[in-house]
């Protein structure tokens, strides 16, 4: 069943009107009739599935049917950091990031970053990456769309430390000396509804000065095991063991 | 360090050959000279440090400095079977499952694939992932490049199953049925050296029909947690959690 997002907080009222984007997908891209059902997603995460009572010029009216129980959220909000890597990577990281439950995207440009964005790229960019965040927290049943958000300097990455409850940076040269246990400590210490940064670097990884900034506003570093995982992967990486320790073994 | 796979296995020698295409990727590609340095990681999994002595017309001499000793591999044996996908997610598939530590991949016609590919088509699809498989366990630092077996019939698949000591189907039913304790349930019960089927649906998933010849072949369902994964994004969840469990909490 179709999912919409609407920028609303959920109230209890006997209708509810989907418009513009959702308009279209609705009556242009599914061809959907009156009688037929979806989901509704609110913006403060309640979702109910809905039926179609009435398709106008410019809205599709619908009415709740019934509250969406089962939580789709992971239990700890996890934000991505990731130094802009090269190519189109980052539209692989949010899509499949957002399908394994990541709360936030953030990008940043890291030392050994290729591409330089400059600020209208980066507006454009964050854009696309929104639209992608959107349709792939629609295809993956959730109740929240991840924000992206796409930071112009590397000391705007550092300020934003002190929002959460834990910073890990992923670090390959942690996970070469053997460090394989702080991950699994993070998730074990951690309390339902907390904040979790995650930082891992562009391809050519973090520089010293780097790690030393990191450090300083109090990250700790950790590996993601044995074998070397590329830019893109070793996010999905961490949201994948979050979800399994959460979601999985609890 | 560039890691090089031969086709031997691994003996005390004063010197080891590379020829072929690792000598065209060793001194066209990377024009390595001798002195430099590489890893030799030879057909039982052994790996070597080794220098270049000698470059030759037809081969690459090295001698040994030192064993690997980090084990790279994931203590159970996991091998990933796919129902054949749309386009070319199949690549991205083995290209990232590789780096998560997939030990093979095994591909199979299910009732909703939409593609049809004929013998022809498999063996030229195989050489390709073959291909995809060899350069991700290059890049991630691996000892074994898996293998990829793709199946022309359902039924080939369901054989297979007595080769491994468990089989688990990624089911979305069991997932929103809230099914979410069997896959941490299995990593438990397993010991290392053990082998691990996971099958995956194509996007369609699976026909009532397949879960029945599933299940009649020993294999149970499982639940990938709360959110609807996309087919190539299962798998990779999959591995990222075997690893967690096997490599980060142990």
């Amino acid at each position: 069943m179709q999912r919409y997002f609407i920028s609303e907080n959920y109230q209890v009222k006997p209708i509810y009107q989907l418009t513009d984007e959702n308009y279209h997908h609705i009556v242009r891209v599914m061809r959907m009739q009156p009688g037929e059902k979806m989901y509704v997603v609110f913006q403060d995460q309640v979702a109910i599935q809905a039926e179609i009572k009435e398709i106008t010029a410019e809205s599709v009216v619908v009415s709740e049917l019934e509250k969406e129980v089962n939580p789709k959220e992971l239990p700890i909000a996890i934000t991505i950091a990731c130094g802009y890597p090269k190519g189109d990577k980052l539209d692989l990281v949010v899509q499949k990031g957002t399908e394994l439950g990541a709360h936030a995207f953030i990008g940043f440009p890291a030392k050994t970053s290729v591409v330089k964005w400059d600020e209208k790229k980066l507006a454009k960019k964050a854009l696309r990456l929104t639209k992608i965040a959107q349709e792939a927290a629609e295809q993956s049943h959730r109740v929240l769309a991840p924000s992206i958000d796409l930071l112009p300097s590397f000391q705007q990455l550092v300020k934003q430390f002190e929002q959460f409850d834990e910073v890990l940076i992923a670090y390959e040269e942690s996970a070469k000396q053997g460090e394989q246990a702080r991950l699994a400590q993070v998730f074990e210490r951690m309390a339902k509804g907390q904040r979790l940064l995650i930082v891992f670097g562009p391809e050519g990884g973090f520089h010293p000065d780097e790690i030393a900034a990191f450090q300083q506003g109090g990250a700790s570093l950790c590996g993601l095991g044995p074998r070397i995982l590329r830019a893109e992967t070793a996010p999905l990486y961490c949201l994948a063991a979050a979800s399994f320790a959460w979601e999985l073994q609890k």
